[in-house]
């Protein structure tokens, strides 16, 4: 097998609350290498973190924690005004609330991924984007960071020898290279085989993680049409174990 | 010095919340020994997890997570009827929460303490008890746990092994060797010389730790007068190691 | 047309919450003579609740406060220890938030109904029936409120010559005349011909109104069916204007 | 008495919240006419409500709602980005659910108060302005608004004829006659002389309500000075009933 020939797939997952239930987990879990598990703040509770834990232990699916606003009611979406300092410490609460269910599993916190209107506010303001950086970088610095590729949320981790791992959104249109993440319509994201071909350009452009998000209409259709196009094509659904080594070259 | 000669002193810390201020935090931290810290659930948040944690380091004091109900309007003083499994669920949430903040600080968790309605049910409570006790234990098994002496808690705890450390109300009346958590008055509190004379009794009783509640009354007052009481009378202030080898004992 | 022969029918609306969609709203409203619509607490939201007013109004349908406890993670199926001034309080807040939305579409509201766990206590608790009941003669004294026959709740009700409508829940299973509200398995439950079949003879006991919960799986083809059998037995849907003339005899 | 010689004295209050008690309420509304009441979004809950509607009833003050963010840890100081119809939404449940307590109170709602951040923001937003004065408008056109003079949110008020009230705020410092409602110093707020002068001068300038914060550091003192400094100066607290006349005016 060639080296280097691993592409991370990532969704959002535990993303219910209570008695709501949300996102195809189940159904796209099996296909993932990565999942971003909701930590109470925007969505998920305590309940529905450690089954999302315990459903991704069952797949051998790494974990990372999606780290978003304080607001249930807009499911993080829109923009809060918060201090770096309030986007550090909303940071290391979920982290390690996360953690604290990962623990109990015996498994090991593998990325961070901010979330929703936190998520397209720290790619380019950087103040935010450094508090949510150093966040992770002192709570754990071998935690990769998931990033639009260039962005300054993507320097500001360079800066500090975290890991970015670059992402492109699969079920989301692309208007100038820029993600439109807000306000699509149905029909700019298309059928799944859509999906496949945009992916596919896109890991011509250092893409290192193909994101579906779990709640697109069709999630489920998608994620195994964009998993199989990849497995078609000569790629293995994992992030390997190239990152270490790449790792270990920027620390030297 | 003699050996044993240590008693712990705990107080609950970090139950400000936002604009709100709740405690005498900073006139009480460098009297205590143990601070028993609200993880956002019945109070405190992420911003005041940081402040007490860093409030806590300057003064050398232990630390660890005050687990309650999710029911901040309520300060986790009501009852909640959560399943054990939730019961499970929150303590691990929370003292991951608490962790995270620990852990950019550099510090270690040093015990699990419940709060309230929640610590109250578990005294009494069997399934309660073993599910927040396997919490701890599953988290990290060389967590101390603060507990009503010969408990269902305490029993549950010290089955698995966890340390249980016996824990005293100094500011609170006691009838019939009860402990009266709540709807107590000023009157039978009593003043801080009240609580002194109570605390030299109780720890006659193979009592641990002395709790004086933050929010009590008075209680920068209460807390250094007990705090003068028992140095005055040959204690050291503090877990000291003797529990380390008692630790020992247990588990050979 | 015969006097009396009028049948009210409700379901649990406005339960969805954000992002996260609860209950056949659209499918079930059409069917129904009255709307219980959730104010907030242990479920909706401001949002939520506009859409659903306007959605009774399109149908015609009469819009009654279902209230709750204030936990929307537990969705207030969980007994909460609130004292009866807080019954009093929270059933006051949550009927003012939802007549907001009433008074601002000219519509009046006719009825309210506990949710939950909190309608479970107050039929039996005679100082959480008495502290609700008075919010409601309190807030309006012309308001209906639904309840299960002979309960405390009702009786505390008469008392204060507040109309009670007695309630069958015809997608819930009843042992010894006992309504099982949680807990309840499918089989228990069957198919919408058992519950037309429940209805029909509940009604030779009293009963002035029928509920079926949104939530219930396939509660849209049990609305449908109950609807039909009622009025193929005769019954008109609505609760008439028998209620007021019975109110003027009691006022008398 | 000379018509027209009536100033409004008005205090945000209600603003405790659980066990956390927040602004000099009781000390404050002996002095006020005008008593703004937090309706459990940024502030407050279902009791608090209830007791601060009660106090202002006790000294005959009049109450209208503060209408904030759902934003109880940023104490609805922060911005949120809400759409307009969300805005609508949030104002008219907060005035509901206040109105209840009202209701039963035998009370009338004289008055609505944007607060915090969505005060700052519906003075310059002009989609949020009209937003929240149509929900005020709709929900009871008789209702006053408090503005800055010739802010955006005074102009839609008046072209809907809705009454505004032109807010001068006295413990706040005033920069080239814009407030300073943020980031203040205690130096800029000065002594409560300074407050007093602040006011007699901004009298001249078509002012007719005060505004003293009962969070601010000495407010019962500051409240107290510029009432008693207003009175000396033959002014009378109070709306009085020259408003009626006007609006009379306006609608002729």
């Amino acid at each position: 097998m060639q080296l280097g020939k691993f592409i991370d797939l990532n969704s959002d997952m535990g993303e219910s609350y209570g008695v709501y239930k949300y996102g195809a987990d189940e159904k796209i879990m099996p296909y993932i290498s990565s999942a971003n598990i909701a930590c109470g703040y925007h969505a998920g509770d305590h309940h529905v973190m450690r089954k999302s834990v315990e459903l991704a232990a069952k797949y051998g699916v790494r974990v990372g924690a999606h780290v978003g606003f304080y607001d249930k009611q807009g499911f993080g979406r829109r923009f809060i005004d918060i201090s770096p300092e309030e986007a550090y410490e909303i940071t290391i609460y979920q982290i390690g609330a996360l953690d604290g269910f990962l623990k109990v599993s015996n498994m090991s916190m593998s990325h961070v991924k901010l979330h929703g209107a936190l998520y397209m506010l720290a790619m380019d303001n950087k103040e935010i984007a450094e508090a949510t950086i150093q966040a992770v970088n002192d709570y754990n610095d071998q935690l990769e960071v998931y990033a639009l590729p260039n962005s300054i949320f993507a320097k500001c981790a360079e800066k500090v020898n975290l890991l970015v791992i670059n992402e492109f959104f699969a079920d989301r249109p692309y208007e100038n290279k820029q993600v439109k993440m807000f306000d699509w319509t149905l029909e700019e994201i298309g059928k799944p085989t859509d999906a496949g071909k945009r992916t596919l350009t896109a890991l011509q452009n250092g893409i290192e993680t193909i994101c579906i998000h779990s709640d697109t209409p069709g999630a489920p259709d998608i994620v195994k049409h964009v998993c199989e196009t990849l497995v078609l094509s000569g790629w293995t659904i994992g992030r390997g174990d190239h990152h270490k080594s790449r790792k270990n070259i920027i620390q030297s």
